[in-house]
């Protein structure tokens, strides 16, 4: 039997660490990537939650790795169907390049979620409003802050939940990494603005990871960030080059009012638009989605089929997780993979030792 | 150079499975526990959240599977001293029985929050008063209700955070699991005893994962549970086998009183008491802790050591995490132990070839 190879489709840090460990393995890997950079959306980082830790960083030296023998990375690939062909795989392009593989790995990740579809906050409308990415192209200077550089202490609040756990726009699922984000964001702001004055609207405050709790407690000893239970009902413009904020305090029970010079949606995660294309055109079979995530057989493994086995998927398309998380279970299911194909290949030699 | 063998010290969920994921990658496997049996806290659950799992059926394939050629189990083993010689390590024993090794993995898992420290939820007095561990007991008939069998509406209440946020105990962390594990718990307890009226007192419902929002809609909408966002103050005798409660509903702005049948503590999480003294017999370097939690050189890998590699650890002696996480981050560990006595191999070839 041939060294097995391995398909990936995305080359976010799902894809590049389910790569790499493939690699490392002596197995090859044709990693797939849509854009024309790997990367995924590590790539607009600045820094990371909890440890401040430079993304540039890490994607560089993620990138690095794949530089391996056994890794062929193709980028402005879209796949467009997945052909399973008695124990292998066809994968087809759209330029109708095909490449066979002895098993698949889904990592197509994640989009976030379009902040102009929750019209009470003005998103696209007011320039004041922008979303948590946005500012992350602030801190790293790819963008302009919305507001004037003669103001010294700028009012900026976080809106946590923007598009997670809301029945009105279909998605009731927590997008798990807004809430340390926001924290995050709303510190580097701090450090950037002394003098600016941050709130944070929460529902729940999710700080459940390692060092979250922690980072939390800094917020608001350290930094003075004023944390407020309450959702935003609407933004809308004011005098001065501001936005105007209405809340509901639900712990002091008493409705709010603000002009801030920067709102900060902090919007969630919803399953790619590939993917859900994608699902259309496996023929064999479709995988199983929750709320357009890809949900596995069972919560214990990544395999996706329970009776066609060798699809697998790692990562956010299967909801929402921290990068920290990702990396782990990128690892975890390139093991997987690893199993199956050692497997496999058992079944084939005892096959063909009784033929 | 010898087929590789490591050593794995705790035998829970985190070190079955790196013991299991690296026999399939031919390494041989000396597997350490200090119970009579493997399977650590798992052996006390009754389902698992958030897909009400049988616990019994998870630990029994999972031990299944570790019947294995490379893997060697020592039950009812203390590990007192991990010492490196050259580029090994010398594992011993209580009983002075010494394991050479070529990398070690600490999997040595974590204690439950002793209750009896909060004084004011009187537990050890009330009867009616219990941990989310003897809760489970009681799910699978291995401990008796706290209440009388004529009771057929029996009045519970669960207490989120015991032992855990607290600064008063020293425990600021957050543990993670106790939010979704109590849901779970105020369900399966109505599905036991449906006329039941349950309140859960919680400070955020980090409800983060997958899953779990849909079970905290699921508690109120289907099983009518009530959520308090308040901190219970504390608990007391009352008259006809109830314990009272006081707490302040921090939505509602009122002060709350309730007489219940059972009232349940979700004790958190603490470091393993073992890793704290043994961290004292690691003879040439010790581990860093957080908050008594190993904490890896990085968070984007499980290697303890920047300057002595070959030591790693997986699960929750770094810290809370749910099953579900154990499990990938044993696999991807595992993974990247492999990766490391692979470079091992290589280095001890090349100095081989070159002297």
């Amino acid at each position: 039997m041939q060294q097995p190879t391995v398909s990936i489709i995305g080359a976010g840090p799902a894809g590049l660490n389910a790569a790499i460990s493939l690699a490392k393995m002596e197995i090859r890997v044709n990693l797939f990537e849509k854009q024309v950079k790997p990367g995924g959306q590590l790539s607009h980082w600045h820094t990371l939650f909890p440890d401040m830790y430079d993304a540039k960083t890490l994607l560089k030296s993620t990138i690095n790795e794949i530089s391996h023998p056994h890794i062929k990375l193709y980028t402005t690939v879209n796949i467009r169907q997945i052909k399973r062909q008695n124990n292998q795989w066809i994968i087809s392009s759209d330029g109708n390049q095909e490449f066979i593989s002895d098993a698949v790995i889904i990592t197509s990740g994640f989009n976030l979620f379009d902040a102009t579809k929750k019209e009470e906050y003005g998103y696209g409308i007011y320039p004041q409003v922008i979303t948590s990415l946005e500012l992350e192209q602030m801190f790293n200077g790819r963008r302009e802050w919305p507001f004037s550089k003669d103001i010294e202490a700028p009012k900026a609040g976080f809106v946590h939940c923007v598009g997670s756990r809301d029945t009105k726009c279909g998605n009731n699922w927590c997008s798990k990494v807004c809430c340390v984000k926001a924290v995050k964001q709303a510190i580097e702001f701090k450090k950037q603005f002394p003098k600016a004055e941050v709130s944070c609207f929460y529902m729940d405050l999710r700080m459940f990871g390692k060092g979250y709790e922690e980072l939390y407690m800094k917020a608001q000893v350290d930094f003075n960030i004023q944390f407020i239970r309450g959702r935003l009902s609407e933004a809308s413009p004011s005098n001065g080059n501001k936005v105007h904020v209405k809340a509901e305090d639900t712990l002091m029970n008493r409705p709010l009012k603000q002009n801030l010079d920067m709102l900060v949606l902090m919007v969630g995660m919803t399953p790619a638009i590939w993917l859900n294309q994608h699902a259309e055109r496996i023929d064999f079979e479709k995988p199983k989605f929750k709320q357009g995530f890809i949900n596995p057989v069972e919560n214990y493994q990544s395999t996706i089929y329970q009776n066609t086995p060798g699809v697998f998927a790692a990562g956010t398309c299967k909801g929402p997780a921290s990068l920290i998380d990702v990396i782990q279970d990128a690892k975890a299911t390139a093991f997987e993979v690893f199993a199956y194909l050692k497997k496999e290949k058992q079944n084939v030699e005892i096959l063909e030792k009784t033929t």
